[in-house]
């Protein structure tokens, strides 16, 4: 078992876990008081980081261990959860890519930070393009059809 | 404090801890028996999946937790832990964008997996293009020159 120490919380306007229109909110990344702004130093160099968090509010019963339909919608393919993004997965993180907006002493403005108020981040990385994806990049017609209103 | 139970482990031809050069090796993540094959359903229809790992093998008496030079090089400009990737950093939580080869069962054949041999894997999820960074991309001129060998 490997035990982790959030390095800080989301502070945002929405409360509620809920799936689409992440667009409409504004958070930050509050660090903890273990850190000084200096851990942050030069993050406003890149346009974007990369947030690790932990779906605190998933229910660990509920955890999906096989395969199941994405969002529970039968119209789209039962897929294994480690090909799908959901909050009930085993370990329940979460990583997103988000635009930096600003940085304010231990605080990290982000646009784009698709998770509720209160929640533990474990991690942030900045995005670096050597990290993108490399090669040609295809997905399945129904990862596009969930994204259509998802920001 | 949060307690994460590793999914599978990283097999791989790389058993030390070197920054460069990670398209010579071969790696492929081994789900742990908690698993069958339905886990990774339909994951082949990805070109990329996004592997969440533990750098098992760093010394947390090293973690940075303020600023320092990215590799120690110190013609590189002094950031934070969160403003670098490198492995000394608080909860040695890796991410990296893998390039889908094959399943075999609980086996994922990747390409570009930078962990070496043994290294826990706490999470896997599929790359969608949704998620992908939105809006201009930059980065400072150190983040390229760090990467030039690294692949």
């Amino acid at each position: 078992m490997i035990t982790l120490h959030p390095i800080g919380i989301v502070r945002g306007s929405r409360h509620a876990a809920e799936d689409d229109a992440w667009d409409a909110e504004v958070a930050h990344v509050e660090l903890d008081s273990r850190f000084g702004p200096d851990a942050l130093l030069g993050l406003d160099g890149f346009s974007h980081v990369e947030v690790i968090f932990h779906f605190h509010r998933a229910d660990p019963a509920r955890a999906e261990h096989g395969a199941r339909h994405p969002r529970g919608n039968s119209a789209w393919p039962r897929v294994g959860i480690f090909a799908q993004r959901g909050k009930d997965r085993p370990n329940h993180l979460g990583s997103t890519i988000c635009r930096v907006l600003r940085l304010d002493g231990t605080r990290l403005h982000l646009a784009g930070l698709d998770a509720i108020d209160g929640t533990p981040v474990l991690d942030i990385k900045p995005w670096m393009q050597g990290f993108a994806p490399r090669g040609a990049v295809h997905e399945p017609a129904w990862a596009g059809a969930l994204m259509e209103s998802y920001w």
